[in-house]
């Protein structure tokens, strides 16, 4: 693309704060674009910015002709958890707090200013709409699902009339992976937290999909015996031995899973890579779509 | 509302061709709207009509202070089938053959123009989009499964932590009905025509919403004794002896089914009166929206 008509695909993030986590992912997704030759930039905010700094951020990114992929890295920082609490025990400040209230970040605002044509995680609802909807095509599937779906097709995994369980029911990660199987024709059944006997569902499924987040959930009594496993799950816990004092847990117990599944993914190195890769893919696809170039 | 601000809710039906399903549908929407005291208004097109013309229709209805509610009575009529035979058996056709093309009605086109703020039925990918993600509130639930989830709740029905089957994946019904009961914290599976041993899964649910369209495919051993059946289905069948010549045939074995489940819903007259309830539901919601009528 740069030999033919000179131009690079350019990914835009904007970070919010200072988890562990969403610092990893996000070295990591700009490391990746360098590798790759995309051009990339990272806007950064603390934890307590201004809802409008990062609108304003956005707008300047949905108008840059050079960038052709924005994500929000989530989840943002979650003021209002304090805010409810200081309304609990500080009745006297309700009034204070609510101009908190207005200063707190909206998830939903901030996501739908990100260009339809730029929103290369996929989070924008009409995306989500479409992806649901039989006979409509998304304009971009979310990295993490794409990667996941992408892991079981180039492992010649069959999918239509599979029965997929996936655990756990986020609009980043369970939601679009159980919308995608079934656009494949799985029989998909979604768990979560109200499930009951989670297990049992669990067990009879050929494909199981899990974002939990909850560390080795996933016992080998979950599964069936050839069950094919792909684990989103990651849980930053503390290890003074790692690089930085962390290391990521999935929701699978894999040594237990390996005994008895006929595939595992690893964490980390299994789901992460392929969410990088896919957002590479959908910041190249969203180039190419703006420059008409095949 | 009449009284308060002088204003009633409307509603325009947009109905193209002439099945027969579509025409009961259409016949009782007006009817029920008559009795609510909701303005109502049919514009009818032919089978072959050009989609411009429904699209005209549908501007005009978008734009009037009056209109509240737009609906397209789905199915459009098909064209495409007859196109692809053509194409097949008359390939020195094929060019006369694309400008059939060209006429035929595109029911994404169709469905996207109606504006988000009078789409009762639901079916924009917006909305769809926003009620299957959570923390998102559709502006409109579609009525069909807006219907079964008051007859759930009305019947003090518990939906959190069930196991709920819905059997279909249509746009329209299937696909609304599972994000609708997932969104009340059920554990869903969705059985469709790719489903191995459909009969199995669903015999393991505490609740069935069915709206697979073939009549009688419901026996008693597809129910686990006690379920809650909502029978979505409804297929016309011949039968001279009846006002209009057919009369609508549902999903389930209606008397197999009372022996086994503790509550099943008729065909007619179970979901079919909510469906239209629910529209109503809607148009006046849009109206109080528009008015700010509380």
């Amino acid at each position: 693309m740069k030999e033919s008509i000179g131009k690079v695909p350019g990914l835009a993030v904007i970070l919010v704060g200072q988890r562990r986590d969403s610092l990893t992912y996000v070295r990591n997704k700009i490391k990746a674009c360098e590798e790759a030759g995309i051009k990339s930039v990272v806007a950064e905010f603390p934890d307590s910015c201004a809802e409008e700094d990062i609108m304003t951020s956005l707008s300047k990114f949905n108008e840059d002709p050079s960038v052709h992929g924005i994500l929000v890295q989530l989840p943002l920082p979650e003021l209002e958890y304090y805010l409810e609490f200081y309304k609990r025990t500080l009745y006297v400040l309700q009034m204070t707090c609510k101009s908190f209230l207005v200063q707190h970040l909206d998830e939903e605002k901030i996501l739908n200013l990100v260009s339809l044509e730029k929103d290369v995680d996929g989070f924008h609802p009409i995306n989500m709409g479409n992806l649901s909807m039989r006979g409509r095509e998304p304009l971009f599937v979310p990295c993490t699902p794409k990667g996941c779906l992408e892991l079981l097709l180039r492992s010649g995994v069959e999918i239509v009339g599979k029965k997929a369980v996936v655990i756990g029911r986020s609009n980043i990660v369970g939601l679009p992976i159980a919308l995608l199987l079934q656009r494949h024709h799985a029989t998909v059944t979604i768990v979560h937290a109200c499930t009951k006997n989670p297990e049992r569902i669990t067990c009879e499924a050929d494909i199981v999909v899990t974002a939990a987040g909850v560390p080795s959930l996933i016992r080998s009594s979950w599964l069936k015996p050839g069950a094919v496993v792909i684990d989103v799950g990651t849980c930053p816990v503390e290890d003074p031995s790692a690089e930085y004092g962390y290391r990521l847990v999935g929701d699978v117990c894999y040594e237990e899973a390996l005994s008895i599944a006929s595939a595992v993914t690893p964490v980390p190195g299994g789901v992460g890579p392929m969410t990088i890769a896919m957002l590479l893919c959908n910041t190249l696809d969203s180039a190419k779509r703006l420059y008409a170039f095949t």
